[in-house]
């Protein structure tokens, strides 16, 4: 049944390998299993493609940890929906990749492909270096607040968040239901479509995804504009003006939405007490002092507090339909700059809040760089449910972005320079 | 700290072993355990009150089966968010109840308490047959399709289906994340709205729901009336006459609804079937033909239709919102009828499809009685949100209802005649 040579799992496993050691990407993987499943995977849309699952996704082989001692060695007996369908399209799951304590910000072993002394960004940690090293070709990631856009801004990679809902969640570890984001990180749009033919549901259809030029695209600094640093400025402005060529860019005012960042906040301490109770309750000692803040934030929340919020998001939710109809893509910065030194944490959720609260579409494309030569990249957004549309304009749009830059531990491999 | 005397154990063992042998409607319990943490238990709001756990709710003592032969013995690490939320507030969780199958259609053992040749209804089969016969005091339940207010109904007690995403999801297998929702199963509102009150949020908050008589109650008939039974017919009837004192009760047209049910069908199918993706994948064998035959006709849908079916959902979602600018509480039947036999399966879910898929919160209220004196609940339903106002109405209208017939095994239990 398989397309896959005795050569396929050797090839994998020596991308894998030649940076694993100095990378930490992985929370487990196995070699002979690898080379069992590509004896055996079925033939589809993504043979040959190696998959990095994030470690709070159920896998029936390899254990799932949430990035937490407290589920250290834990088996599910099953994959979760996402990994069974990537398994049925020819995808090989190479393991499992590090994740933060339970998606949140305590932080595991991997560090930055462009520089070992970085983060590479949380809570997807592992998938985005992972796919930033060359390692593998699709790293499944989540996002709650900023989990998959500044990993993949920091990590120089192509990051789609779909619309909320889109791909299935079953077999996730969740933090906030109202938020949980199933995502890609990939080395490139193409990438991403092709995954996202086969996670949308259950049975794999041909994408129809083609590159497309919006006629009006909208520059959001956004209400958190202070807090974006000379590399994100820079990149940003170049971002309008590579694309500012037929088509209109403008800056676009989101002041109006700025109660985005502390409804977010709100919500998503609310929810996430809730959904890690039994960790505080039973395990606290084994969890680290930023989850125990955020639960406690969220236990001295009433829930008058919790369900104004949720109005107001839908209030939020439905103001930026508007937008949408002047402007047919948003540029919006995807973090606030280079990725922060390893020991001063993952980076700040700030410039995602807004947009997991609004549940748009996002795709996170690479090219950029900041003052110390490290990647920075840039959200692009679409209306929420028009995840194709998206994709079309960020095809177009990563043909005229800068390509991304090859981490110089990388150029070896590829004969660049 | 705990307030339980040696006795509480014995007196909450007693109360299940007196049935259950008949009732079969725990998965798994033990008096060992039992004793344990009753000698164990936090003081609280839920002190002295005996829980049952539906079988697909995580729990890290007892195992957590999902009614499957796929998941028999599954252990764990940790109890779901609604568990450890009932435990802290003093509750006992005795065990868990049987579910059917995933949530679905194959039924356990459980017989009904008011008569053993029949269904308690499903899913929530052990949950709504322990509390119809008095053997706990709060049945933690779900509903997906029916799987609440349908068992509710069929054994006579109070069904309590909040909004959607009013109780915490986490460790509860999902089936179809657009509509499970938890809830519980109890002998009357009182005790309902004890478990909202611990239910709703990380800590428990003092109730505010008293009785309150709306102006104006709306009885809908559903434009699936053809399918009520006499006894349902005549238990609407009946319903609505009890309340038209001082309350106008007029009959509701919801013709513009009737898309409801098969859009319901269509979003159920195309996300369960991603949902049980590993199961049908790796484990078919052990399927029950019903679920089978839901995942493929789920593997029918195309992407098209569910983004499409999800839209129209929405537009009605936005439609029943002005239903109660006119009426402050609707009316509507549980079930089609009394409870089937056993062997003509758990009865049919078409009464509860469009209020599932509308996410309204629901009270079925149980009193009155069919053509074999059975138990036929009625539903209550409150506007999305406002289930605190619904629990007021509920409070209101059980005080009007015929007191719910006492099952025959339990006459001698409580001296009743």
């Amino acid at each position: 049944m398989s397309e896959n040579t005795p050569d396929t799992a050797t090839v994998l496993l020596a991308r894998i390998e030649r940076h694993e050691v100095s990378i930490q990407a992985f929370s487990s993987y196995d070699p002979v299993r690898l080379r069992h499943d590509a004896g055996n995977a079925p033939k589809g849309p993504l043979s040959g493609l190696s998959v990095g699952v994030k470690d709070i996704i159920d896998t029936a082989y390899y254990p799932t940890a949430h990035g937490s001692p407290i589920y250290a060695g834990h088996h599910t007996p099953n994959d979760a929906a996402c990994v069974t369908q990537l398994k049925a399209a020819g995808a090989l799951c190479v393991g499992k990749t590090v994740t933060t304590e339970f998606a949140f910000f305590r932080d595991g072993p991997t560090v930055n492909p462009y520089d070992f002394s970085r983060t590479p960004g949380g809570s997807s940690s592992g998938s985005a270096a992972a796919v930033g090293a060359g390692m593998i070709d699709i790293g499944l990631a989540s996002q709650t607040a900023a989990s998959l856009t500044r990993p993949a801004s920091y990590c120089g990679v192509v990051g789609f968040k779909p619309s909320y809902g889109r791909y299935a969640g079953a077999g996730i570890k969740g933090l906030a239901p109202s938020f949980d984001t199933l995502g890609t990180i990939t080395p490139d749009v193409k990438t991403a479509v092709l995954a996202d033919s086969v996670l949308k549901g259950p049975v794999p259809t041909a994408s129809t995804v083609k590159s497309a030029v919006p006629k009006r695209v909208g520059v959001c600094r956004t209400p958190w504009w202070n807090q974006a640093e000379d590399s994100t400025r820079m990149a940003l402005q170049k971002a309008g003006a590579c694309l500012g060529g037929e088509t209109t860019v403008e800056d676009v005012d989101l002041s109006v939405f700025k109660a985005a960042a502390d409804l977010h906040v709100t919500i998503m301490s609310y929810e996430a007490c809730q959904a890690l109770g039994w960790e505080y309750a039973e395990q606290r000692a084994l969890l680290s002092s930023q989850i125990v803040s955020l639960i406690e934030a969220g236990r001295a929340i009433d829930y008058a507090t919790y369900r104004q919020a949720l109005a107001e998001a839908d209030r939020l939710r439905a103001q930026i339909v508007d937008v949408f109809t002047r402007y047919d893509l948003l540029l919006a910065p995807a973090a606030p700059g280079e990725a922060p030194k390893k020991e001063d944490g993952t980076g700040s959720p700030i410039f995602s809040r807004i947009w997991t609260l609004l549940r748009l579409p996002t795709v996170t494309l690479p090219g950029f760089t900041g003052v110390n030569g490290l990647p920075v990249g840039i959200q692009l957004l679409g209306a929420f449910g028009e995840d194709e549309s998206l994709l079309d304009y960020a095809t177009w749009a990563e043909t005229l972005f800068p390509a991304r830059p090859i981490p110089s531990i990388c150029v070896q491999d590829t004969g660049h320079e």
